[in-house]
């Protein structure tokens, strides 16, 4: 079996935790080079002893970063590094002939611009915008396929997007009025030494961040107001939840179609079933809920599926739609190693289930 | 200081545990008898040993419930029964003279057909719908005051109600579109031995149900046409989050006035900001949250404090508003003490700070 | 690759769940056949949602249990039954030539007497207690090779045993005076619909319970006892934690060399460290800790890894060791499987890294 | 009813906090001064939301600590300083003749070479030790009447003394070979921006520390000590539970009369049973549990009682005493409250029930 060699900067966070756990059972991977200045010098089963069992994790010890030798050890180099150093370090790899998977936010916006008013400085390495491709496995399969950069989405817009797009691209519900309430595990905060995520500070803590303006809007709007034809504006209320893993999403959603009648709404449902078979109906990671079954993030922790369930609301005429995904692999590294797989021409299952 | 002898019927669940421990450190309650089937015979200390330091609940054993008992033991006897069952009860303890504060849903609606509609059987007590006060003390503190029957509100509706009442009284925003995302401790779930319910399917669970005809609908749709004058329906999404106690409630409002500049949105903001003054300045268990501050369950716990913040988006023209109760305290048995405070001429505040 | 087929009865619970997970990975397993009364007619899919992305899951049907058609569908059957239960269960299929690994106590004890002793009511099937070979792979790897009926050793056991019996085999420790004073994650009280395990009961709780004489002893003194050379009485504290998985088991140890000195320290400390290098330098399941690390559960969660560390108390002259297991894997479904590999010549460590 | 002016120095800590808490609500208490560096300039209510309904959390300013200020200020102040620092604070305290009551372990051991052995540096003011009292109300009660200066106890320390103590004055067990195996919430840690507290790395993880020398051993041991007449070694095993709040300790303690009949252990039962009654039958804050009752921090949590519970193995000759505390209010905050009511002569009590 054909084997590609793997690395990953920056493994230190929690979603380079999950990316090195991933690549490490890989079957076609071999990794090849850790890097994390936090824990240069350790091998990985120092750094993460939960991997200690696995022969790679004993060997490989982690590196300070540096592209040249990267580009020696590595085919493919997965970015898990802060958003404005991830673009730094993304030119050099290119131009030595790595392809790249970017976990960052440097290269999912198509606009400079728009990065500028999200992120609040200069993109880092604009001219690569162009050349990025959003790496939504279900969405842009095939342009993933040919793509040098990969920018892997945030784990709430996977959360939000999955659900929404094939609804807004069949036009059966309006462009405007979206509301996106999340719920994240605080894994999701990432591996900071902060106050505000000390055990005793989350546990029996629920509470909203960040409203009304979240960073992760600018790459959900883009990528809604590309499938709709014109600019999509959405309200996005994130909140803190004491579990280590997991998001869930609750979208409300208005129907193109209005209905006032059981009948009416059952020939909606059947649209929207129709249309959710057709977009996800064969893909691997995608779960469409039956009968009375909701989302819980329980079910998706560890794994790379999202699962999706809907409601429509006689008596107010919206579209519920939930989604759960478990924030470090579907919101990250799994989603990272979906793009890989299909960019390597692998099983886009392969080291997923 | 005067003291009314007060007792609690059914105080095995989680709503009638907390109003016992309020009731037993209440400076001008005497509690002379609580009743519970599981219980009986055993004192308040055992069955709860985290009171047992107080001396009354040395002494004080569960009994059988027994109305015409109760009616020479209690001037005032709070329930804290399952639906249906409260009704039943309530009839004979008034009959017998005693005021009565009832925690369930039995007395919130002022009609039977909702009642049916939302809960699934016959009203228990209809002719005495009309007698009841809802006890939402920020709003009916006048007809508390004569009140010999008194609906405590739902934990959900507390946390939805008080925070959209003043806006919608003072035309602020508009009756429709509203919706209702909120965030639960499982102790809202009740002290029920169901494997939903257990440590192992919570922890690490973050999940909606009951999507999307709550119960609790009817309460809260009733008390929002009232002051708007006009039938309003709402969208109300549950979801259990894995923590003892606490809500979060997350408003989605459209206010009346089209904001599209920052000068617009400045003078809607100060309108807002006025009418919850008014409303609720010299309240003494609602904080309205200023500067950056958002509310947070864990700042509510244990407490009858329902914690305010709101926020305008110009960039969507909505008004989202956030809130925190402690579900058994203010969403359950500090309000109903609060009104108890009210109907006995009481500082409102007694035995609750 | 050689497959085997294999079913698994009573896989409601949280270790038979764990086995259904872990065989339905596994690359050498044909998953025939799963039984549950509760689940009968579901597929394992609809079950267990979080296996749904695997095809065998979403294809396969629990059914009623009935050994003869069992005999037919699988050559090993897993028993994650009740213990009583499983003992009765064993019986036909061992006559009708399947392979049993029993994950209950009914063949732990070589004594019938002990266990009626221990568990309150007469063996189901005392005949067969010859028969069976003590699951514990890095002790009886041998005798697992050949066995018809294996008896997987509980989750606190595996905990006290393995970090113990190599020591009391070298002669390096005293066998009496031992004491485990342990720590469990609730998942060990099973999946069943009681108060005391209710998130609201756990959570922010902690607790000893089934002090001084709960029934994992019998099978630890009757191993310790076997490897002594004489009975082993030892103290056994069991405390229940707010996590859904892992155990942590502290055991205090006597040297049989008294140690007064730093130097005296330091030697003992190399034959002990020269013990375990020798007994689990190779083994595949077992991670002896380093430097300054100690065991903790988040490490070993969702793997079949026992972690060990020990410390010797100059001041107290005792020894300190310390070990962390995943109670529904390596204290239960995994270590079966390993035992399952060992039985079937399979890698030992097939679906299991 | 008499007020006394009382002051908290270093309250931005968990301990400070809740004394902050306690302090505010005591009806003989005037809080008239908070000291905090990073506070400093906000008001309790700022510092703190979940007080902000208590008038005087609202006008009191947090301040940097000054002496001098603070002897005008108060007649009483409490130190929740770190170790070091609270012994340079109290002497220019004491000087100015103010009463201390000091959180920190820096007056709690009789010989500054121990407090150097266990705390790594010289004592910062060796010649108030033999000024300083011990402030365990059970035991020290008439000490702490008269003293200027109390060293209240650490958490550890509270849980295990408290147990033990009686026994060993009625020369029921043994000086020799006491293990204590404590489990404590991760509020003991600290409010410290550290990433082994951070929410992710303690949930769904259970660990010991600080084996076999944790700093708590050499308070508990001077105390054993005293009592026992000769020096006294024991062996204690913290381990870091996710929990906020509760310490769970189990001792295991020998005897000193050998039981091998069910009449011999029934003899010695009522010895230790009649040895609690009399020593804490009458303390307010000792809860001696009955029956089958074991303890559970949850009964605990947010109160400033300790249950006890014991049981004796007739199979190892041991005796098992358990207790439960919540480690910021009888381990911390609420014991000091405690003494502050003895040293000012108010009800034990007050404040505190």
């Amino acid at each position: 079996m054909r084997k590609t060699s793997v690395a990953v900067v920056g493994a230190s966070g929690y979603s380079g935790e999950e990316l090195v756990r991933l690549l490490l059972r890989h079957p076609q991977v071999e990794l090849t080079a850790v890097t994390s200045r936090q824990f240069a010098g350790q091998t990985v089963a120092q750094a993460f002893p939960k991997f200690a069992q696995l022969p790679q994790a004993r060997k490989l010890r982690f590196t300070e970063p540096n592209p040249e030798l990267l580009s020696k050890q590595a085919e493919v180099v997965f970015l898990a590094l802060p958003h404005g150093v991830a673009g730094e370090f993304a030119r050099p790899l290119l131009e030595l002939g790595c392809q790249v998977i970017d976990l960052s936010a440097d290269f999912r916006l198509k606009s400079a611009a728009a990065y500028k008013e999200f992120y609040g400085h200069d993109h880092p390495a604009p001219e690569l915008l162009a050349k990025a491709v959003y790496g939504l496995p279900e969405i842009y399969r095939t342009a993933i396929k040919s793509a040098s950069l990969i920018a892997s989405p945030g784990c709430y817009p996977t959360s939000i997007l999955l659900p929404i797009l094939p609804l807004l691209q069949a036009k059966l519900i309006k462009e405007t009025g979206i509301i996106a309430d999340a719920l994240s595990g605080v894994s999701g905060a990432g591996r900071k030494a902060e106050l505000d995520y000390l055990f005793v500070e989350c546990n029996e803590s629920v509470r909203p961040y960040g409203v009304p303006k979240h960073r992760h809007l600018s790459e959900v709007e883009q990528e809604l107001s590309l499938v709709a034809g014109q600019p999509v504006v959405i309200q996005f209320t994130p909140h803190l939840i004491p579990v280590n893993r997991g998001i869930l999403t609750t979208l409300y959603l208005a129907p193109h179609k209005h209905f006032t009648s059981e009948a009416e709404m059952k020939t909606l449902a059947d649209q929207i079933s129709g249309c959710y078979a057709t977009a996800y109906g064969k893909e691997p990671f995608i779960r469409l809920l039956e009968g009375n079954a909701l989302p819980d993030t329980k079910n998706v922790t560890g794994t790379n599926v999202i699962e999706i369930a809907w409601r429509l609301d006689l008596r107010t005429g919206r579209l519920i739609v939930m989604s759960a995904v478990d924030n470090v692999v579907k919101g990250a590294g799994g989603q990272a190693v979906q793009s890989f797989n299909i960019v390597s021409d692998f099983d886009e299952t392969a080291g997923l289930i």
